[in-house]
């Protein structure tokens, strides 16, 4: 039927020319519009053909059957590409042999499946002998496409055929696969065979055909892998997408010493630098770069061996990266001397990298300054946000590898995903050391600080993963001798041990003994070029949650253009307070309730005193207390003793007040604005401790701007009463201090009540600010502290696109503050609307923030430049659109 | 200002004729409008004025002050008054007494005060001791006017008075107030003098121009004494209307054996039966009979004294019926055998009463039916609904009273408000032992069951509360002896202590000792044809929730027309299940799970053949698991170890499962919908027994009607999960069974992202049921476990006009439900929509359900008829806009 409406699912390559068009990524992945570029550029290219994503949909759609034509367009293309390369598909003398690889979207490194060298079988090897003349090319060629077929397309265990070929090796006394003589690979495609059969029931599929057709299964099936699924869901990628598959001839980086294969960056994806930049493994095909076994060499290296093919392929670089106006990922193959070109697309890269390529683009006026600012990925500059280790710390360098993602991590050594998991949850900071990482350890990286590799290089799958994660990564410490049955690793006799305290320096490549101290990053230079040009973008205002002054000096330091929400009960929890805080819930009688709050008074105003001196000439918005108060009392029979007695009452008094106090979902409890009614001299000492600091400021000429801000309000009322107080208080101070401060007075936005009756409650406030973590926990009925044992179950399962709590639920949580803004400014057209959730430095949710027209953001200090570039990302594509 | 406006404050009437309309209850309130309306019939009525609730209103909003003008208006009404009477306002020969009364636009019976014989002073005294030669009357009138005068206006205790009459009454030797001679009278003064000024620092005020300004505003302080304040809560009046204030001439029903004063209605208050009824007291003021101090005449007993007197009362009577078209309740005084009018309003009945009036004035055609609906208010009815003692019980009555509030009650003795109000707050039923009540027992009459008392008629104090609360009451039960003291009272040698189970049978009068079966009651007679005219003009349709098979067959006897609400998990707790249940949630895998499944299958199976077959024919809406697990585990040390020991696994192994499933917010946490997704089998059974036993049943030709409904949903993907397994094991049933029935799935919509995203999830609904409990939780931000140490601060201080849980918050969760139901009909135009939380037994409630279009509302079966007569009043009450 589709084949009858003429749809096109293949699409024809070769160089100087191709069917497909290298800006249409949505059919035909990111690797077959890269091809497809390079063909139309000129550039040598290995001919061959995509067969697009929709294939790929309408053969989930329809209970993986490929659409009426598919087979007919496959043969059709194949007949073309035998008559391009003059040789035939399962020809016993002049066999063609392909690639066949999965090529999505977006890019997913590693996540999907490839099988190269299809169309050998015991027949075809004959002729490719004949040919070459290389046995041992052709036996390694075959015993790759047994490994890589039976894996891929039947799942049969990788390891059995690795442990074969350990056995082997150990056997012959060599250390390197290229080292195994033709003899040797001959014995070993044949005990693969029988690996094959051990495991399938069957003999290994000898027609090219059906090899064909099963490997472009296999390829579909992989989009739905669980690697493929867990790095969509990482990196939100989309589920429907599907992958294109591109089947192409093979040129062989292992048929000797003239051959080899490499991958190139046409600047250093690491730091930036415009420099060329790649590695090259001679005598090898493309899986053993990217597994990261061997250690390649540098493309400088390769130019001493193949001057002409390196030549070629700066230049190709070069015209690629003027033609991309961009840093690229490239790779390529050089066969008997001659370069192949296999991959072209815009280039991963780290967040500093990132940095420099933009600007240096701008300054070589390839790239507008809005131009740069996009290319920066919000989430991405995170890692340079990250601590890098204390300068002035003595460090005892254990081990170096390579440098092989930024940033520093202290954490405790774990051997496995498992554990490093397990740590995590314990909120234990976990630091993974393995040989290799394979995709299988993508959640155990997601849960560590770092990560350790013995083996593998910059290119290696430890390295770009940790790159596109932010994490500090080390990779390639050959020194370092692994007991992994031991749980231990040594190096030059000093032996770590599982649990151990060791800190990373990715930057640097150094693993360091011990923990280490980390000090904060500054944004400087690039990087502060950078977010001046975003700044000049954006429309959304940054402000920080902050409730020290330290915290408040970081968010300063970082952009932030005010406080969004300074919470007032951290201050509760200080070790000089916390008695006083207890004295003053156990109270039987306002009079000692007044004794208590009387010593807070003080306390508390400095407080306000620092914080409000450090963000001079810019909004703190104040939080009055807003968690129940039976936060603040112990739990446990021992703790309860010990207040008791510092206290100087009985523990059953204590024991009493906890009872009485205790709810069955405090969430929903006695809290926020709740208790400044019921307990109003609480609220009451808060607000005097704000104004007198106000007064104390003014009066050393510090222009200190408070905003007192009441939580849990839902219904108009409760803020008008609160609101009365406020101002009353405010008042009494300005007369008693004899100085003038305005009295400003909003509140937390978080009930789904509030956004319903938002046009009331704005005619007594004079700012709201959206609290999106209670408000997506009652909107969506789901306490985040118990969600854990569903919630991801719902994200793994699509049932929500991603986690509520990380990204705003526009459909729900969105739809309310909608709501809550329009009816606010149908009251107060110019009313000042933020939102202080911790989404608040989710580029997703900044995005939406900025959408729904709020005045201001406010997150972590250090989340404060990701939502400086979020929002700049918002009012650009805004302006784009 | 108000007067140069030519606003009028006081309204003057007089026989024939009155300024004020009778109609017109707002501004004259209820007792000024019936002396207007009066007045204007001619008939004879002491002449006086109003002061209208707007002078209330602005004395108020104006810190107690009069509006300019009013002062004027009262002092040219005075002299009206006293040209009338021939008598002068303070005039030692011929002196003017009026008496100070409240009355507001809504009745609120003994809430509000009264004073009587004002103008009294030891001056006029004299002139009228020379007027009426009966210095006793004067006396007592004027003993009377200090006592009311100093308790209501300057608020000296009542009881300092009550005792000095008391030791007078022990000293003369005499039971009774009349039978104490002038000369005591005399003295009795003088005391009260002293008491007034030991107590005030002040003479008392001679001054009948002051003594009035005093008395207007002691009444209109009246309207916010914490009585009245207590009475406007429970019978939802508005706190700004105020009162009006009636000044009246007075007339004389202490002045001797020709004179008495009464109260009459025009029907029978407590059975609606059309019988002449009331109750009169020779030689005694309007507070004598009130109280219930001594017991009445009938007015056959007062036609034989005064047989004029008494025929011109009920003609009178006769012919004000007539014109309201209502039952009405009388006051009137006779002095000197001649009749005056003191009151006409409608008058407060029993839910019996009511309904029988109602019917009988249809047969009359006095009134049409929907009059008649609409005279039977719907939470009256609730007492109707009561039970009655069991007809086959054996009776110890111990003694009997006056049936003066219908109904039985079961419960244990308390003596005094704060113990019924302790007992009741421990969940356990109390039954208030007094003396007499007086309005400062409210609300531990509320607490109570039902309330017995020794002295006191039909209209005494406790009698006309418990009938207006529907509450049962015994009353002047005289036989008992009480000893407060000792808690106990004691009828002819048997004693009954504090704690001991008593049964009131209200309706016969009859006490009974020891706890008595009660029956529930039926819809038959008058009751069921006026529910049947209800039916008439209702739109909404009235299901019942409903658990068992008992429930289901009383339900569907109220009048239910399907199940709107099944609860799958009470049955859970049967004993013998929760071991099996308990077995299913301590599982560690998904077969050990099976197996107690497997054990669960048959029990819900059974279940659900009973309801189903008791509600042939009609739906019966069941709804899938909804609470956490945690709930089904044991909590304690004890229990745990008994469960281990039943389970036959480790105490320790218990436990871990309940520590593991205990959350910090069960009411946001891991339930509903989540649990049918994450732990799927759960769901599966029960949707399998339900369809097994939907087909045993068709096989039996009994026409079951299931619909399953998800609970806790808020993204459309969980109805969908829920939805395609509902369908799969229904299909499979029907094939297993060869029997075919129709699968229904609905969902709950009770959290605010599901009204948020009702189009969406409407796609997958066959019905929603909104469950305004839990949307009252998530959209207030309110656990109802929790909210008891605000809530009923919030409404005290009328920051929430009333409670959430007890009527829909319709600005907050009623604007969600506006929005779930118009996005659920956009996308289905027929979606049947219903309502399953508590709400659905509320007459306010239903009323919003009416407006906003819902198909059907679902109570307990018990309010089924309040439900059905609800949502008459909101089909007639559209009809009539």
């Amino acid at each position: 039927m589709a084949s009858k409406k003429g749809k096109k699912y293949v699409f024809f390559f070769r160089p100087g020319k191709a069917e497909g068009k290298g800006n249409n990524k949505n059919l035909l992945g990111g690797k077959g519009a890269g091809l497809a570029e390079m063909c139309n550029l000129g550039i040598p290219v290995p001919s061959g053909f995509t067969i697009s994503t929709e294939a790929c949909i309408y053969y989930f759609k329809n209970g993986n059957k490929w659409p009426v034509g598919l087979q007919q367009e496959v043969d059709k293309n194949m007949a073309k590409l035998e008559s391009g390369m003059g040789a035939r598909f399962g020809d016993r003398d002049n066999p063609l042999l392909v690639s066949v690889r999965s090529g999505a979207r977006a890019s997913m490194p590693g996540m999907m499946d490839t099988v190269l060298n299809l169309g050998l079988n015991d027949k075809t090897i004959a002729g490719l002998i004949k040919r070459t003349d290389n046995p041992r090319f052709v036996y390694d060629s075959y015993r790759r496409f047994i490994h890589m077929f039976s894996d891929v397309v039947l799942g049969v265990e990788k390891a059995l055929f690795e442990k074969e070929l350990s056995a082997l090796k150990q056997a012959k006394g060599v250390d390197l696969d290229m080292q195994l003589d033709a003899d040797a690979l001959i014995h070993l495609c044949e005990r693969y065979k029988e690996i094959f059969k051990a495991h399938t029931g069957k003999e290994f599929p000898q027609d090219p055909k059906k090899q064909l057709q099963m490997a472009i299964n296999a390829v579909f099936g992989s989009w739905n892998n669980k690697r493929a699924k867990d790095y969509r869901r990482l990196y939100n990628i989309p589920e429907d997408w599907g992958t294109a598959v591109n089947v192409q001839a093979m040129v062989f980086g292992n048929s000797g010493d003239k051959s080899g294969t490499g991958v190139a960056f046409t600047r250093s994806p690491s730091t930036g630098e415009n420099v060329f930049f790649g590695e090259f493994l001679v005598n090898a095909q493309g899986e053993d770069v990217v597994a990261g076994i061997r250690t390649p060499l540098s493309i400088d290296g390769m130019g001493k061996t193949f001057p002409q093919a390196a030549d070629k392929l700066r230049a190709i670089a070069k015209r690629l990266e003027n033609h991309y106006r961009d840093m690229l990922d490239l790779e390529f193959t050089i066969q008997e001397e001659t370069l192949y070109m296999l991959q072209s697309r815009v280039g991963k890269r780290t967040a500093a990298s990132a940095i420099k390529i933009a600007h240096d683009m701008v300054q070589e006026k390839r790239i507008k300054r809005e131009e740069a600012v996009l290319r920066i990925h919000p989430s991405q500059i995170d890692q340079l946000l990250h601590k890098t280790i204390d300068p002035k710390a003595t460090l005892e360098v254990l081990t170096t590898g390579l440098p092989a993602s930024p940033g520093a991590a202290v954490g405790r050594v774990v051997f496995s995903s498992e554990e490093a998991i397990e740590l995590h949850a314990k909120g234990e900071p976990a630091l993974l050391v393995r040989y290799e990482t394979s995709p299988e350890d993508l959640a155990g990286m997601s849960a560590s600080e770092g990560i350790l590799t013995v083996h593998g290089g910059m290119t290696s799958h430890a390295a770009v993963v940790a790159r596109g994660m932010g994490k500090c990564c080390v990779a390639g410490a050959g020194e370092i001798e692994m007991d992994e049955e031991d749980k231990t690793f040594s190096v030059k006799g000093v032996t770590v041990r599982a649990g151990d305290w060791l800190t990373l320096d990715g930057s640097a490549g150094r693993v360091i003994l011990g923990s280490t101290d980390l000090v904060s990053p500054t944004l400087t230079g690039e990087f502060g070029t950078i977010m001046q040009w975003a700044d000049k973008f954006r429309r959304l205002k940054i402000r920080a949650n902050a409730d020290t002054p330290e915290d408040a000096t970081l968010a300063r330091k970082f952009g932030a253009e005010g406080i969004g929400l300074c919470r007032t009960e951290h201050m509760f929890f200080a070790e000089d307070r916390i008695l006083a805080v207890r004295q003053m819930i156990v109270s039987d009688t306002d009079d000692q309730r007044a004794v208590a709050l009387q010593k807070l008074l003080p306390m508390q105003k400095n407080d306000f005193i620092g914080i409000l001196e450090a963000m001079q000439g810019l909004p703190v918005t104040i939080r009055l207390l807003d968690p129940p108060l039976h936060e603040f009392l112990p739990k446990t029979k021992a703790s309860i003793e010990k207040v008791a007695e510092e206290m100087g009452i009985s523990a059953d008094a204590v024991e009493r007040r906890v009872e009485a106090l205790s709810e069955a979902n405090p969430m929903l409890g006695h809290r926020g604005c709740r208790l400044g009614i019921t307990l109003s001299a609480i609220y009451e000492m808060q607000v005097r401790a704000i104004f007198e600091a106000t007064a104390e400021l003014k009066k050393r000429k510090v222009d200190a701007r408070p905003e007192v801000m009441i939580p849990l309000v839902g219904i108009k009322k409760e803020l008008e009463i609160c609101k009365e107080m406020v101002i009353r208080v405010g008042k009494e101070v300005q007369k008693a201090e004899g100085v003038k401060f305005p009295i400003e007075v909003g509140t937390m936005i978080e009930l789904p009540r509030a956004c319903l009756v938002a046009d009331q409650i704005a005619e007594e406030a004079e700012f709201f600010s959206f609290g999106t973590n209670d408000l997506t926990q009652t909107t969506l009925g789901l306490s985040r502290d118990d969600a854990g044992s569903f919630l991801p179950h719902y994200v793994e399962r699509g049932i929500l696109p991603y986690d509520p709590f990380a990204s705003i639920d526009e459909e729900g949580v969105g739809s309310l503050m909608k709501l809550g803004i329009q009816k606010g400014r149908k009251v107060k057209p110019k009313l000042k609307i933020g939102i202080c959730g911790e989404h608040g430095g989710d580029p997703r949710s900044v995005s939406f923030c900025h959408a729904v027209g709020l005045n201001y953001v406010s997150c972590s200090p250090y989340r404060v430049p990701i939502a400086r570039l979020a929002a700049a990302h918002a009012a650009l594509g805004e302006k784009r659109k």
